[in-house]
């Protein structure tokens, strides 16, 4: 009897499970990474050290303007889709675990600081929801103020605060709400009113002690102090704004598009070829820095040496380098057209840059400041490497 | 003939890999972390979100003293000993990778930007060699300064710096050294002579731009600004030493036990029961905090917002709690003998605490300050989470 041809089927049938498990291997995490794909509600899994595409999944949904935010053991990505979907992407196994449609359009999301929590910011209906990041049920429904019959503010700028803590503007009424969530199922809400006209996006400093609401009805930006939630807000940055004999504004910027970096803060001019300079000890302009366009985001190097820009339409070609320090220009870059988002490698040794119009994602090395990768990406938008889990308000 | 028999024992053989794969199960390495057991020449492998051990290793030799980096993937430790061991471990798996004997005392270790390389401090032979991160074969021997036939200084205070690059300093000569490993096998080395008597520890900004030396042997350190080489290292806050009217130092405080927090810096007053307050921008002297002993670490919360600090010999069953705003103690507590090291979440909800004579970790919320849970530990020191994987320093 031949041995070898009785044990063959059977040997087949062992090995398919070992198969399985080759698809999704043990590995660390910490380089790993997504980039989203907005127009075929698709993204890429990458790795960072060898820089290249590892897998691809579908099935997203709306993903224009989609943000991301990572599970604390940096295996799961949520992405937070522009048609209220929330998707939960095992990002080590390469495979979209669930998906839910949460709201009707949503705009971005947050992870609480122990990472239990997700919080999704909607227009449609007007609030904030809370969900268990473990499978996506529903844990609290945050309503905004009601403006209409049936009718509720849209909230904008979520992000995560220390204390497992969210922050978040409603844009109809002029608030910032801070939502305690210590009892998940018991959001304590505090309210502050008047912050100003109309917020549409916001920021928390690194250190998650300010909030700062950007406002499109008048200059200036809303600033809470989170270490002293008894003082109302204050206004900073006075001519912070539209303003006046500004050019046209083609893209509103980012506030996640403001750096922080040696005791400064950096942010885009709204409507000005200009990067404005303040201190971030008293909020105080310091400076301005001549720029190639108008700034869409302007993102410091993780030591802060460095300060990368890019720019709205019809500028967004191209990206610009600038000393922190001498607050000089040191390169203009050309990735090409539609260079819109950028992400640094966690200790900043590269960054990879979503070049959208020619469906490729560039690696610059920050040293040389020459593209040392080129990775075939279908209309590629955010890029969110999984470091992010470990950071407070990204 | 019987099928079964004949293929049990080949079932078996076929299931051991199997088996294998199931002790060592994809998932994220974010959440992990390591506890060295200095007594027993072990570690326990550690889960941040469950709080609980995952794995126990023996075999590392003398981990007095011990420190560790991770590589780029939170992956893999590199635990270096006193007894010039460097060894990698597997933490997703739970396994000794690789030992090697590279020194013959050597005192710490860093990882470069790009996790390419690994960087050991040696006190006998004195000098710093470099191991490629992947096999730990040497790459780069850098002899430190001859002081006698055969005998070189002693190096210290090596940390990783932006650029790829390596700093340590030389306990014997007085010097600072600035090694350039863009060309692994061809180490650029940038030479700072008198820099102050017998540096003996170090520490460089959490932005990888100051790079600060302590002196045993005069009061004040050094420091050093890596964005600009072309100066020499100038001195700060000169009244920080062993001083006069000093009490008798139980244990020098380590360097890397230095908060930078809010634009200030943080710092243990070397033989007073004082923690001494500087600004980060100027380095001069702003406060003095009165604390419970001799501070050994003085650690800042992620978000800044408190500080940690032990103490030495015979108060060190104790840790204060600062409240970095108001320099006010919070809170004294008592987690029990031999309290000597800390380690915070990455977002800062808990701190981890060894309590070496008690053999026990202790986990605390750092808003409540109560204790959440209590490990069992064989004489803890060294805790060290695979987060420190994506910053600059550490």
């Amino acid at each position: 009897m031949n041995i070898r041809k009785l044990l063959l089927p059977l040997l087949l049938l062992l090995a398919l499970p070992i198969h399985a498990e080759e698809a999704c291997q043990p590995r660390g995490t910490g380089d790993l990474g997504i980039i989203i794909e907005r127009e075929t509600g698709s993204l890429q899994v990458v790795n960072t050290t060898q820089r290249k595409s590892l897998a691809r999944l579908e099935g997203l949904g709306d993903l224009s303007h989609a943000s991301a935010v990572f599970s604390r053991d940096a295996r799961h990505a949520y992405i937070f889709g522009r048609d209220g979907g929330l998707t939960k992407v095992d990002v080590l196994c390469g495979k979209l675990v669930k998906r839910i449609m949460q709201g009707g359009n949503s705009i971005g999301g947050a992870i609480s600081q122990d990472g239990s929590l997700i919080a999704v910011s909607n227009y449609e209906p007007g609030g904030v929801k809370i969900f268990s990041a473990e499978d996506l049920s529903l844990v609290a429904d945050i309503p905004a103020t009601p403006i209409a019959e049936g009718k509720n503010s849209k909230t904008v700028g979520l992000v995560d605060a220390p204390g497992q803590r969210f922050v978040f503007s409603l844009y109809d009424t002029g608030e910032i709400w801070l939502a305690d969530l210590r009892q998940p199922d018991k959001p304590a809400i505090q309210k502050f009113t008047d912050i100003g006209v109309q917020p549409y996006d916001a920021l928390i400093t690194p250190d998650g002690r300010y909030y700062i609401a950007g406002l499109f009805g008048e200059d200036g930006l809303a600033l809470l102090d989170l270490w002293h939630t008894d003082n109302k807000p204050q206004r900073i940055l006075d001519h912070y704004g539209k303003g006046e004999e500004a050019l046209p504004v083609y893209k509103m910027p980012h506030l996640e598009g403001w750096a922080v970096a040696g005791g400064r803060a950096f942010l885009p001019a709204v409507g000005h070829h200009e990067v404005l300079v303040a201190d971030a000890r008293d909020w105080q302009q310091q400076a301005k820095i001549k720029v190639h366009g108008q700034p869409v985001f302007v993102m410091a190097r993780p030591d802060g040496r460095q300060l990368w820009v890019n720019f709205a339409f019809p500028d967004n070609d191209a990206i610009q380098v600038i000393d922190a320090e001498t607050l000089q220009i040191i390169k203009t870059l050309k990735p090409g057209k539609g260079a819109l988002h950028m992400e640094f490698t966690p200790r900043g040794e590269h960054v990879w840059v979503s070049v959208r119009d020619e469906d490729k994602v560039l690696v610059y090395d920050t040293e040389t400041l020459e593209p040392l990768t080129e990775l075939p990406v279908k209309k590629p938008s955010g890029i969110f490497f999984t470091s992010r889990a470990h950071q407070t308000g990204l």
